[in-house]
């Protein structure tokens, strides 16, 4: 689980005296996440999501919060932060920052199909364009520049082939540059636990922007192939053509690709894979202190970085 | 009705292509209001209310969008203003000026019991405590100023009796000033028909802000209490105990009133009945061009205006 820092009944009830959101009914920890805490909070008013930041950069998380409350008010179905007294949306609760944000309804499809890849396509596509007009910047905190970071740290833990493949992943991306490929805010982490559906099949919430960054648009769908077309998720990592077809499809009739997108999409589709391995790698030798939760096996990214290099 | 302005389903999804909300689904005119033109309109996304404003002057209508969008990240269940591509909340359609709000859940009430009046009163107070940090700046529309302007214009129309009515409460309200009473933006507007709730009995919904601006907390607070609070709509004028305990305790539970309040309470029954009478007055007897509904009955306000005078 995944509460670093509890928060008692009374010391919520008090805190939430600086929001217009009614007296504190309930709160319960969510167990899911491994980089914040999270508790669900209900109060006369509704129903919310708090999160005590435990270890993102405090200098990140206005954009990370501006991006969700820009997103919410295009429309889009992002959390949407709620702002105190202060008219402030980050606060301090027992001693972390800590912000209070809508709660979506909906659940996540473990296994989605053509539908719901075509749902996510639709919406991916819809906050790209409602996001180019969030005028804040924070370069993608898990780009080319971590990669490097994050490839030096984890490389004393990798038996020789894995080496190889990281190595030779390293130098091919450094030979692909897109500057001209359109940008903006990009959620990248849009995994299908983050997509929660609605009864009629519609998207009623697009959580976890807790990686959220400037980027190529088309990194954000590359991320979400990897996880939503694949084959089978326990022993395929090919991408199924229907479900891709249906992700690209309902992305593009929303934002048409422009030429150069078209040409650098198997090359985004191997960044993206080699991000989440790097993540995934680093989790696994080099656990944060106090990290409560098992970290991914990093053979999973592994196997499809290979299969997307073979493609 | 209140369609002033036809909007085709072709027009409108064209004008949609400017928003992050998805292609159009549904459109149906709605037959409430008389301000307005209104549309429920359904998209991929979501439920919506599209207003094109008829008669307001442009330069108020920042203030309103402002103040509901404002409100809205507050957690106060206000109709929130969707941005559009260029991040603007208000747009241009068929001539009008225009603007997509989130359609509320829940129906309003025609016989609120004390229930329903705590639930009102709770949810006026935190709206007042988060409006208090909105910025913008409108005065009152149907305060003081108006009143003197829409008296001068409705006299001719008035028997002696009414006219006597008239000049005495404009004469006493002029000697009535409350410079130090809590002040900050109000709805002004506050009947049950702008109020939704849900199945639970919470209040789901604040709707029509047209009216809104900033004046005493209090005023608001009148303008409710001689709504909900009616012995009997048809022909009991006088405050119900109880719907009025359950209201006035609700509210300063979360925002206790100031001693200047207490002691302005009688007056502001009195300033928020005047306004209404005025302005039911006016709609009677001057409607403006191309009004398509037939205007409230004056003697329902002069009643619950004599009635709080003789109190």
């Amino acid at each position: 689980m995944s509460v670093y820092t509890p928060v008692s009944q009374a010391e919520l009830a008090a805190w939430l005296a600086n929001y217009s959101v009614g007296r504190l009914e309930d709160c319960e920890p969510i167990e899911a996440g491994i980089e914040n805490t999270n508790y669900f909070v209900t109060t006369a008013q509704g129903r919310y999501v708090l999160t005590l930041f435990e270890r993102l950069p405090a200098q990140e998380l206005p954009f990370y919060l501006g991006l969700m409350a820009h997103l919410a008010r295009h429309g889009i179905p992002a959390p949407a932060p709620i702002a105190d007294l202060a008219d402030q949306y980050l606060g301090r609760l027992n001693g972390k920052p800590a912000a209070l944000v809508t709660r979506l309804p909906g659940r996540s499809h473990e296994r989605p199909g053509a539908a719901e890849c075509a749902e996510l396509g639709a919406l991916l596509a819809r906050m790209h364009l409602a996001g180019r007009s969030y005028s804040a910047y924070l370069e993608n905190p898990r780009g080319p520049k971590w990669w490097r970071l994050a490839a030096s740290e984890v490389r004393e833990f990798l038996d020789a082939e894995q080496r190889a493949l990281l190595d030779a992943e390293l130098a091919f991306h450094a030979t692909q540059r897109f500057p001209d490929l359109p940008r903006g805010p990009v959620h990248g982490d849009l995994f299908r636990d983050n997509a929660l559906f609605d009864e009629a099949g519609r998207i009623s919430g697009v959580i976890d922007f807790y990686f959220a960054g400037v980027d190529c648009l088309l990194y954000d769908v590359a991320v979400c192939a990897n996880d939503w077309c694949l084959a089978d998720v326990a022993d395929d990592p090919s991408l199924e053509p229907e479900r891709m077809a249906a992700l690209l499809g309902a992305y593009q009739a929303a934002r048409p690709w422009t030429p150069l997108e078209r040409a650098a999409w198997p090359v985004m589709l191997r960044a993206a894979a080699l991000r989440f391995w790097l993540s995934r790698l680093h989790d696994f030798h080099l656990p944060r202190p106090g990290m409560l939760v098992h970290a991914h096996d990093p053979k999973h990214f592994r196997r499809i970085l290979e299969c997307r290099r073979a493609s």
